[in-house]
Parts: C-alpha cells; structure tokens; sequence
C-alpha cells in the first residue's frame, strides 16, 4: 500500500493555483522519503492527506488533484500530455473490458490485434479521414540512427489499418456480418491542453470494425452497440448519457453518420462525449475495395458485386474520467461500487492504549471474520490494521481513495454483535447487525450504485433544458445548463451558433477556471428521444441569423 | 466463415520457393473473388485447400504457409516486419493471459498502463540498457507535420519508462514488495529477418516489473514467475521446456542476471528461447534512486537507505509460434485442446441427394442435440453444416486450422448410437458411444493433450545430447541436436565456440533452408538440472581452445 500523501503535479495551467501549491511541494519534496515511516512510527499523525481544491469553486484543479491523489493517474513528467494509469483505474477498466467484451462476443464479434504503425499510402485512401487525422499523428522517421525509406505514422485509429484486409478476407455475404474487435492504445498528438482521461495524447479504448450486407444490418448493430457504451455508463460507472446521433459537422471523419452517448459534468454544465458508435456507410468500402456478390443476383445471368456497410465503434478510458469528474467530491474520490476495487473497507476503532495485546488480537480475528463473510458473498473487501494512523486518518484515506461503503468496528459494535456503517456517497451513518451481513452489505452497495445514478440523473434532467427563445440561450449555458433547441443541422449554422455564445476571452484576466463562461455552445447531439412541440415546416431554427426551418431538436452546450 | 484458398505471402526468403509459388498465386489471385461462392454452389469441390510445403523439407517455408493459411496471421503488407494476429492466435493469446493474468493476481501483482513513449533522457540512465536497445528504436520526430522539440521513442520494454515512478511510489520498505505488471505491445525495429511469432517488429507481451527488499526475496520471485512461464509452456501449450540461467554474454542488457525457458523445434534441431525472469539487481534502482529506509537501520541512531532489488519478466506471442512448430504436420496446424478456440468439430457424413428433406433435418437436429451435450461439459463445439462442401472437404479444412478432435456423424452412426472420431495429433479414428459422450470426450482431449506434451518432450530429451568430446558438437549439431557441454561460462569463449562451429555460408548454393547447418551454435542457458559428471577444479572447458576450468553444463546450440 503506498502512501497519497503528496503534492500534485506541476503542470495546472492556472499559475495563481501554481504559487499556492509551490510552498506545498517543496515541503512534501523534502518529506518524501521520510514520511510515511515517521507516520507509521506515530510522529505525524495529523498530517493533513486530503484534497486541498473545492469542487464548486476551482473544479479544474480539484479534477487534477483528484485523479493524482487518489492514485489513479500519475503525470508523465517526461513527455507532455501523457499519463500513467495506476491500478485502481486499470481495475475500472478491466471491469469495462470484460463486461462489454462478453456482450460483444456473444453478438459474434472477434478479437483480433493490427499492427500500431499504418502507411501514408493507407491514410490517404480516405480524404475526409486524413484530413480528421492528420495534424495529430505521431510520425516514426527512424529506426535506430538510421532514416526509415518510408515513415509510418502510430495509429490514431485503425480504420486504415485494417480495411485492406477486409477487402482480402471477405469473399462472400457468407462472410457476412464481418466483425473485429481490438483492445489497444491509439496516439493523438493533441494539441490542445490535455487533461487526465479526457484528452491524452495517448488512451487505451476498444475499437470495433464490422461489415455488413445492407445498410439496415449495419444501422441495427450501430445501435445495439450504443446500447451498450449506454449501459456501461449507466450500469457500470452510474452515469446518465443522452443517446444521439451527431450532426454532419460534429460526425467521425469520413464516417456516413455518428450517433453518440452524451454526458453532462453538473460542476461546470459542461456537455461531454462518452462513446461513438459510428456507420461508415459504403465510403471506405468504396475507398479499400471491400465487395461481396450481391446475392440478390445470383439467379440472374450477370453476377452483380455489392459494397458492404460498414461500421466502427469505440470506448475510451475517458469514461474514468467522466465518472471521476460527477461523481467526486471535496473529501476525494467516490467510486461506484460495481467499478470499486475495494467496496467495503473494514477499520478497526476503539482499540488504544489501555487495550490488552489479547484483546486487540482477539478484535482483530473478528475483523477478519467479517472480511471473510463478506469476501464469500462476492464482496470485495478489505480492512485496514495499520499500526500507527488513527481511525480517522485511515477514514480520510479511504474516502479520499472513494471505497463507496466504510465499516467500523470496535468492542463497543462487538459488544452488540453490530458494526458501524458509512457511505462515502451521501455520508449517511449506522450500524448493521452482524448476522445479517452478509445479506445486507450487497442490498446496501446495490443502493448506494443506485442512488449515486439518480442523483446525477437528475443533476442532468435538471440541466437539460427545452428553450425556444434565443436571448434565454447564454443564460442558460451561465447556470451551468446544456440546452435543447430547433435546429436546422446545417454546418454553418453551427459555426454561428458558437459564434454568437462565444464571449471574448482575451479581454478576461482572471484565473482560467472562470473563463468558462465565454466558451460558446457546439452541438453535442441529435437525441433520439426529442422533445415534442417542434413543427415540421412550420417551426423556425433557433439561431436568429438563420432563415432555414428547423429539422429536430438539437442538443448544444459548452463541452469537452 | 472465411475461406483459407489462397496463396501465402510472397516475402518468403527462398528465392527458388518464391517461383514455386507464383504460379499458384497467379491463380489464386483471379480466383480470389468467386472461388468460395463457386465452392459453395459445388462447382469445385476437389479444390485443394491443404498445405503445399513439406515440414521435414522445407521447414521455414511449411511455417510461413501453415500460420497463414490456419489463418493464424495475415503479413502486413504495408509495413514490412509487421503481422495481423487473426482471432485464432488472440484466442490462444487469451488463454494465455487470463490464465497467467489469475496466477499473478494471486501473488499480488496489480496491472497498471504505461505510456507508449520513452525519453532519451531515461533510457540513458543505464548504459548496458541502452546499448541494448538503441538500435531497434523507433523514433518519432514528428507530430502531424511539425518536429517534435525532443523526438521518443516507442518503447522496445519498459523499464525505463517505468522506474522514475518507482523511486516515486515506493517510500518504505512496508510498500515492498512492489509490483506492477501491464499487457502491452512493444516495438523493437528488427533489422534480421522477421518471421510470424518469432521476430516480429511489433509484439504483444506482458511486462512485470517488481520491486524488493533483499536479493534473495528478489530471487524468489523470479523463480516463481519463470515456473508459471513453464507451465505456460508445458500445461497450456503442450511444450516442453528446460529451465535455466542464461550466460553473461546473453543476459538481459542491464540485468543482473536472467533466467529462461528454452524450448527446442525438432524439425531443425534449433533451440528457442520461451520467455525470461530477470533479476536485475540494483543496478536500476541505482539509476533511479529507488530506496527503502533499511528496517534494520530503525533501531538504531543513523537511518540507512538500501536500493531496492528489482526483477522484471515478459512472455510473449512467441510462444504461439514455437507451438505451431513444435506440434503442426503436413496437413497444417495441431492444436493442443486446451488453446484451441474450436475444440471438437462435429461434421455430417453419409448426407447425399437421395436423403429426404425431412431425413436431413432429423439429422442436422441430432447434431444439435450432439453439439449442446459437448458444450454443457464445457468443451467448445462446434459443426459444419456448410452445404457443397463434402465431407472430405470439411475434414481437409478443420485438419489445416488444427481442430484436436473431429467427431464425424451420419445415419449409420445414428443407427448404432455411435460417433466416430477421428484425432487430430495422430489420425487415430474409432467410435465413442453417445450415450457416454459427455464423459468420454473430455478425457479423449485431455489424452491428446498429454500424449502432444509426450511426444514433444520425447523429442527434445532425445535431442538434448551430454557431450564431453569437442568432436562430436558439430555432428550432434548436424543431428538435430542441442547439446550440454562442460563449459566456462566466459564470454569471449562462448564467441570463439560460435566461431569454432560456424561453417562457411558463402561457399553455399543450396536453397537457403539447407544452410541452417553452417549455423555456429550459442548458449542456451545453464539448465537448473546439471547432468552429472562435471567434476569442480577439474572438468576441462569443452571449447578446445580454451584453458579454463569447466563451471557447469551449459546448453548450447543452434537457435533462433
């Protein structure tokens, strides 16, 4: 187990935030390696671990603050824009991994690993695409001291990577549907600022590639995959999502359409994507030759050869972000307990000095009894009998490292065969008969997964917000709201939408975090569910500088 | 379904296989399109589908062709060195994974990510390292079209990436041992010659990274990992292999020293490294100032800081390819049962055009029912019911992709409530009573699994020679062989032993396979298990022209 007790990062873009920190660090740099020993041998044991940001009031620092503290992410600090997952997210996303891998498998998707490198020749296939990709890619122009003949570029994606193949292996609507799956890392060199999860310019995620005989099969399998990035978001890391499709200017480069889950983070009413499910139509088909006889054809003299429907579809570790940044809170993390590592961590109180060496090992085989009721029910638990840190220090640091339920006990709770409870969600207090446990701390978790879902549902619902009127627009994305409005869908009413709700930055010397306010709205998604009130070839799109009907509702918002 | 009838690759080695095979690509290519939808309409049923090249006389070439057409990988064209792992190999490569994944789990290694990309500036903290490394690096020195300020390099391993963060997480001796394992892919620029599995530029590895208090808990660990690697080898793959330390000269750059398991392919009599545990000392942690306060120092006035002993350990999609070597044939793949994706396939006989409708359902229902009983014992099952494909097609086709068990089932069998099978390994055929199907079956599998393990281990003990006559290396060597020798364990003679038993390849005309035998041999590794015979201050170093006293047996050979 290692220590959290230690400065964040020096890479916050906000240099007021920077100062403050600085005293800090110097102090934490020189503790560094004789800290946690000094606190074990009882010297230090107020030492302060917790986080230092308020969520409400600076949610950017706390956000970094949060992910490094509670040990989910390190900084690399030898190249900009990457980061270290540690294993309490590697525990996030194998739980990801492995749920959503069963679905697909059981759709008849196989798994499969391409090379990371893809050719200029293959990137250039696709115009649209490049064009999407271009400016991030990584460019490997050696091997070893020597020039390579022919860069290779580290893949953003792997659509280019792979279609060549599909062309080769699908040889008949036999072989259809045709799809793969792989688990790996994708580089984009972004170079807008990066923030831990959201935007990296490395991130692991799933890419998923099929082909299809008709546009139909293909459109069905985009949903039903959505379906399940939904339901990782929801199930899994008890996050609301709006389910969508993306406008033609906010769809995936060289795609035929996009649809989308959508998030919303309530500390800054900023929209967010979650996870994009995309057809590619007959465009790359088209491009790497991938046709298949049409089988309609087959009793006719003349053999007809078809394009097959294409789709791909992927989930990033974004989605720890996501959870991060709705579900956090001043004392650190709080972590669904389907996701948890830990679910339920055990601490002993009431144990001191008057407490006699058998009666404390005496207590302590009670714990682990407990631990091991729960362990055989499924639960994943563990206690904490570090010497040396009182209980209200190990309840900071569990609650910083977001454990979803803490139990305590102590010969008093013995005495009346009960332990103490408290949720890290709600912070609600109480206690629990031991011969209940068992069944009890399952129905708790399950609540608590269920109560966090629903208070961020209705954080979302509250802030989803119908308007028709123009001049209510910015003040709503001011009250942290993302909007629904007719719209006309046409990509130059979007760019003057952003216009219109983009405030003047450059006149704005706070502190970045407060510059929010002046970023302007983009369209976030079409939502399959609209609204109604909106009236077909009556009802006018809302941006006032546009003169065309409204097509659907559609939802903008300042995003990520 | 794909259909495997196609030529292989063309950037096999062998100029004169090379023309062999143009003729047939030729053909094939043309074909490419319409051949599976004629097969499937009847119209070439005696297509032949099987391997061309024969594994006792074109060993490299039957490799290449066998790993495609099993449809184990697919040569990427694009980017020469690079290989597509097709669902085949990912599901072996998972097998793999979750078993070993279970194994570390329960000794404590956590998983964590970590970047792609290493500095310069770290990989020069440790000179052996680098010196190892740098010339398969792949740099990249650009992002889109703009040079990077300081160029990366993909990571060809990852301990330097890794263990600036180590000497950050690990502040006492209570967070030892530390240890993180993470499932990746690295890249190491081959400049030899690639070949599937082999020597590839890219390949999927897991990487542990361990730190520890003392040598010899270090020590411990690295013996554990390496016995799960033998068993990876032994019990999942069928193969044999000795466990050993390498030599100075062919330890891990940086280490202290390495252990491995070194496998042996019979049809070339090369040995073939399995995979490795490495103990690297301290040099690392030296490098990276990664220190524990010494808890025997605690008791006293001055506090002592002692580096941490570090091991690190990585198996890789080799192993896929030294099982297709080790148990394939003439037909194509063999796959031992349990890493096989399809382990029984179940195909119908005696259906032909007098059959009724109705007959045939009946049928293809038992086959069903057949199937479902297999799968409710947990074996996975499939049947082939591909219509225009006849039997003896079918059997062809599942032989080339390596199906352990073919269960064969038509209306005479119906009639005797029998099926009859036929292995895989061996060709042996016989009939199993359906009534007991569920329980002999399992134990027909795990047969063939023991009896490929027993077969392969009879190979490499009977090719594993103790030679104590300088003389009979090179004619061992010729036999197929590796050999132990009494030997000094110094580097500069295990050069001159690999001069001293290289022939002259220049002076060769011959078709390149046959000039495996100007091959000089190397050491393997130093078995744990010593022959006996050797007598310490005695025993004279093998290599004629060396003076020094033997050290121990050390197993050399050819290899790759």
């Amino acid at each position: 187990m290692t220590d959290s007790n230690e400065a964040i990062r020096p890479e916050l873009s906000n240099s007021a935030l920077k100062k403050a920190r600085k005293k800090e660090k110097l102090a934490s740099s020189k503790a560094r390696k004789q800290a946690p020993i000094a606190i074990v041998g009882g010297k230090k044991q107020d030492e302060i671990i917790g986080i230092t940001h308020s969520k409400a009031q600076n949610f950017s620092a706390w956000y970094q603050e949060v992910v490094v503290k509670a040990e989910l992410v390190e900084y690399y600090v030898e190249i900009s824009g990457f980061f270290i997952l540690r294993p309490t997210s590697m525990f996030i996303w194998n739980i990801i991994r492995y749920w959503f891998q069963e679905q697909i498998t059981a759709l008849g998707v196989q798994e499969a690993s391409f090379p990371i490198f893809l050719s200029k020749k293959s990137l250039e296939k696709e115009k649209d695409h490049i064009e999407g990709f271009a400016p991030e890619l990584a460019w490997v122009t050696k091997s070893g001291d020597k020039d390579l003949e022919v860069p290779v570029a580290v893949r953003p994606t792997s659509e280019v990577v792979m279609y060549p193949y599909f062309s080769k292996w699908i040889r008949s609507h036999r072989d259809l549907p045709f799809r793969l799956n792989q688990w790996n890392s994708v580089v984009r060199w972004e170079t807008k600022q990066t923030t831990p999860f959201l935007r990296t310019r490395e991130f692991l995620w799933q890419e998923g590639h099929t082909a299809h005989l008709t546009e139909e099969l293909a459109g069905d399998e985009v949903l039903q995959i959505l379906e399940l990035y939904a339901r990782i978001y929801e199930e899994l890391l008890a996050v609301p999502v709006v389910r969508g499709r993306k406008t033609e200017k906010e769809k995936f480069a060289g795609g035929y359409y996009t649809t989308t889950v959508e998030g919303y983070i309530p500390s800054n009413g900023r929209g967010i994507q979650g996870a994009t499910s995309h057809c590619l139509g007959q465009n790359f088909s088209k491009m790497f030759d991938i046709t298949v006889e049409d089988p309609a054809s087959k009793t006719s003299d003349k053999v007809k050869h078809v394009h097959v429907w294409q789709n791909s579809w992927g989930l990033s570790t974004r989605t720890i972000g996501v959870m991060v940044m709705i579900h956090g809170d001043d004392k650190g993390l709080v972590l669904p307990p389907r996701v948890a590592n830990i679910q339920v961590i055990i601490i002993p109180v009431g144990i001191n000095k008057s407490t006699t060496p058998e009666a404390k090992n005496k207590h302590y085989d009670e714990l682990q009894a407990l631990k091991n009721t729960l362990v055989a029910t499924g639960i994943r638990t563990e206690y904490d009998i570090r010497d040396g840190y009182t209980p209200a220090w190990k309840f900071n640091d569990w609650e910083l490292k977001g454990v979803p339920l803490r139990l305590e006990y102590g010969p008093k709770d013995a005495a009346k065969s009960i332990v103490s409870f408290a949720r890290r969600d709600t912070g609600e207090k109480g206690t629990l008969p031991i011969i209940d446990l068992g069944k009890n701390v399952p129905t708790l978790l399950e609540k608590i997964q269920s109560d966090m879902y629903q208070k961020a549902e209705s954080s979302f619902n509250n802030h989803r917000v119908e308007i028709t009127e123009w001049d209510k627009v910015i003040p709503a994305l001011d009250s942290k709201n993302v909007v629904l409005i007719p719209h006309c869908l046409q990509e130059k009413c979007e760019d003057k939408v952003k216009e219109l709700t983009t405030g003047s930055p450059d006149s704005f010397e706070g502190p970045a975090e407060l510059k929010t306010p002046s970023m302007g709205m983009k369209s976030l998604c079409i939502p399959f569910k609209q609204p109604v009130g909106l009236i077909s070839g009556e009802t006018k799109c809302l941006n006032p500088e546009c003169d065309a009907l409204a097509e659907k509702w559609c939802m903008f918002g300042r995003s990520y």
